[in-house]
C-alpha cells in the first residue's frame, strides 16, 4: 500500500498501526485476514504489513492472510504481560516495541489504546487514507461484488416470484392457504443466499405502512395493491465483499399515487445513472435528483426523498463516496448505488436501488433485473 | 445502568458518550437497538440514556431501542455540519454541546472523535464498566442464550447424523454416491439455523490434520477413522445473544492415541465442571485443567492444550469472564464455555465444549448432547 506509506510520511510517523477484527472493513481491507478476535496490524513505512495474532492462529494466518504474520510472543506480549496485568498498556508496550518511533493510527482505533501508546510516542490520527483507497475498486474487487449481486438477484427473483404467484383474498396475499409475509420471504432470501455462499444482513421486505420507513424490516402477511420494498444486502462469506440491490413491487391494484411515485423514482433512477462519471461529485448528482423530484412535486425533507441518492459498496455495505450532501468527487472505480426513494406514511415507499461501477465514461450497472412494480 | 453512572462519577465526569454500530456489542448491549450505521449512546449521570439517530431512524428507534430516541437535527447536528465539515470535529461539538461537561467513554471508543471532543472537554477512557455489566446475565438474557443453545443443538444433531449414517469407501466418508465434505456440512448447518432464526458464523467443520489447527474451518471430503470437529457458534438475528458448542467425533476405528485424546478432554471437561463455582478464579480453573492433562502426559505449549479453557458468552461469543492466564473472579450469572481441547499436528485435534450458567452453587450446563466420540 504506497497509499499508506505517503499517509504515514506526510505526518512524520514511522509506521501505522490498527487494532480490531475483521469487522473492521479496513482491518480485512489491510490483511484480508477473517477474525472475530481483535489482531494488530503494523506497517513500517517502506515494507509490507505484519499481522500480530495468537499462536493458534498462526499457521492459518500463514495460509490466508495477506500481511506476513508474527506470534504474539514473537512480537514480545507474552514477557511484557508477566510484568503488565492491563491489556492496553501490554499492548502499546508491544507496538512501541515494535516501532520505535511515532505512529499513524486510523480514526477508529481503540482510544484506550491510543491513550497508552502516547506514554511511549507520538500518535496522528489518520483521516481517511484506508477508506479513500478502499473506495477505488480493483477489477478482482468488482468481480468479487458482481458475484454477490448475482446471488442477490438470485434471491430477489425468488420473492418478486412469490409475490407474483400469490393470491389475494379480502386484501392479504396467500400462497395456498398460508398467508404470504415478510418473515417467510425474508428466511427464503436468507436460504437461497447462503446457498450460494452468501449471508444476508437484515433484508428489508416491508410492505403498506412499514415501507414508507426505510429502515423498517419489515412483518406480518404482505397485502394487495400496497407498495412492497425489497432491500437485499448480503455479504459474500469468502471474501467478504458485499451487494446491495431494492425494488418495490404491488400485486393487485395500486392506488394512482402509488403509480405516480413509482414513476418518479423510476425517472430519478435513469436520471442519475446519466448523471455518473468520473470528476463530479455525489452532491452534485444527489441535487440534481433533489432538483427532479421538486419539478414533479415531490419534497426532499421529513416526507418524500429523505436519504441519500447512494453510497460506496464494498467490504462495508455503507462506504465512500458519499451520493448525497456533502459527498465527493466520484472516481473511476467506485462501485456505488443509485437508491432514490419516496416515503409518504399513509401512503407507503418506493425504493429502487441499482448498484454499479463508475467508468471513464459513466455508469456501468451491475443490476440486471428490470424495474417493474406490478406483478 | 447505575454501574454506568458510578463510573461516571468516579471518573469526576458528567456523562458517558459511546459511538459505534450495534456491530459493538457494549453499544447493542445499552441501546438493544440494530443498526449497521453508527449511532451515538449518551448518558448523563443519574438519567436515562439517549439514542442519537438519523432522522430515517428515529421512527424504528422510537419501537425498538431501550434508549430515549434523539435525532441528529435535534441533537443540533445539523446546524453544526453547514460549518463544519470534519465529520468527527462536527460529532465532537455536538456531543460536547449536549453534555457540557467531562466525558467518560468506553475504550473502542474511536481515537479520532476521542481527540476532537478533547478540544472542548476532558475525555476519560473507562476500562470495562460495561463488558463487566455484560459478563454477570439476567434471568431474561439466559433465557435468550439457552434458546440460542437450543438451535445450536438441533444444528449439530443433524450435521452429527449426517456422518454416523455416511459410509466409508477407501478411506472416504460418503452420503450415497457423494463424498460428504466439511462444506456440505456447513452449508446444512447454517440452514438448520437460518430456520430457528439464527445465523451461523463461521462454523467449523475439520477433519484429520485441519481439526489440529483450532481455528482452522475445515474443506473437502470427510474421512474415516479421524477426528472430525464440529464447532457451531451462531447468533440469534433477533436478540443478538450468541451460543458456543463443539464435539468431535469419529467415523470408523480412530488410531488409539486419538482415543486416549478423547477421553483426556472429556475428564478435563467434567473436571473443569466441578471447579466452577463463585469466587474461584478463571485463571485457576484453567490452571487446574493444565495439571491434569500435565499429568496424563499431554502439554500445554505449542502443541497440546494450546488455547484457554473457556469464555463468557452473550452478546459477543467471546467475552468476559477468561478461563485461562490472567482470567479473573467468575460470579453468579457468568455464561461460560468449558472447552478443553488438545492437538497434534500428523494426530488431529480433540475438543469438547459445553456452555452453561455459573451459580451460586456451582456450573450449570445449558448443554445437552452427550459427548460420544465413535458414530
Amino acid at each position: 500500500m504506497e497509499r499508506l506509506d505517503d499517509a504515514i510520511a506526510s505526518g512524520g510517523a514511522k509506521a501505522y498501526v490498527a487494532y480490531g477484527s475483521s469487522l473492521d472493513a479496513d482491518m480485512r481491507y489491510l490483511t484480508r485476514f477473517r477474525t472475530t478476535d481483535p489482531v494488530v496490524f503494523l506497517q513500517k513505512i517502506g515494507e509490507k504489513g505484519t499481522i500480530i495474532v495468537s499462536q493458534m492462529e498462526y499457521e492459518r494466518a500463514s495460509r490466508e492472510s495477506t500481511a506476513a504474520p508474527m506470534t504474539r510472543a514473537q512480537a514480545g506480549l507474552t514477557e511484557i504481560v508477566k510484568e503488565e496485568k492491563n491489556r492496553w498498556r501490554a499492548y502499546a508496550r508491544m507496538i512501541a516495541g515494535l516501532v520505535g518511533g511515532d505512529i499513524l493510527v486510523p480514526p477508529q482505533f481503540p482510544a484506550a489504546l491510543a491513550r497508552e501508546l502516547e506514554a511511549f510516542v507520538r500518535v496522528i490520527v489518520d483521516e481517511d487514507t484506508v477508506l479513500k483507497a478502499r473506495a477505488v475498486k480493483t477489477d478482482e474487487e468488482v468481480t468479487a461484488i458482481a458475484r454477490v449481486q448475482e446471488a442477490t438477484e438470485a434471491a430477489m427473483g425468488g420473492a418478486v416470484s412469490s409475490i407474483r404467484s400469490s393470491r389475494a383474498r379480502k386484501g392479504i396475499l396467500y400462497r395456498g392457504r398460508i398467508p404470504l409475509t415478510s418473515e417467510i420471504l425474508q428466511k427464503e432470501v436468507a436460504i437461497a443466499l447462503l446457498s450460494r455462499g452468501c449471508r444476508a444482513v437484515d433484508t428489508i421486505i416491508s410492505c403498506g405502512e412499514d415501507s414508507a420507513i426505510p429502515h423498517m424490516r419489515g412483518s406480518g402477511p404482505l397485502r394487495e395493491g400496497a407498495s412492497i420494498i425489497l432491500d437485499i444486502f448480503p455479504q459474500d462469506e469468502e471474501t467478504g465483499y458485499t451487494a446491495d440491490m431494492s425494488r418495490t413491487v404491488v400485486k393487485g391494484e395500486p392506488a394512482a399515487e402509488l403509480n405516480e411515485m413509482f414513476e418518479a423514482v423510476r425517472g430519478a433512477q435513469s436520471l442519475a445513472a446519466t448523471l455518473v462519471r468520473p470528476g463530479t461529485t455525489g452532491a452534485e448528482v444527489h441535487g440534481k435528483v433533489v432538483d427532479y423530484f421538486k419539478e414533479r412535486g415531490f419534497e426532499s425533507n421529513t416526507r418524500g426523498f429523505i436519504h441519500n441518492l447512494g453510497h460506496g459498496v464494498g467490504l462495508d455495505v455503507h462506504e465512500l463516496p458519499v451520493l448525497g450532501p456533502g459527498g465527493g468527487e466520484l472516481a473511476a472505480g467506485n462501485v456505488i448505488t443509485l437508491e432514490p426513494g419516496l416515503y409518504y406514511p399513509g401512503k407507503g415507499g418506493i425504493r429502487l436501488e441499482d448498484m454499479g461501477v463508475v467508468t471513464k465514461k459513466g455508469f456501468r450497472d451491475l443490476t440486471r433485473m428490470p424495474r417493474e412494480f406490478r406483478v
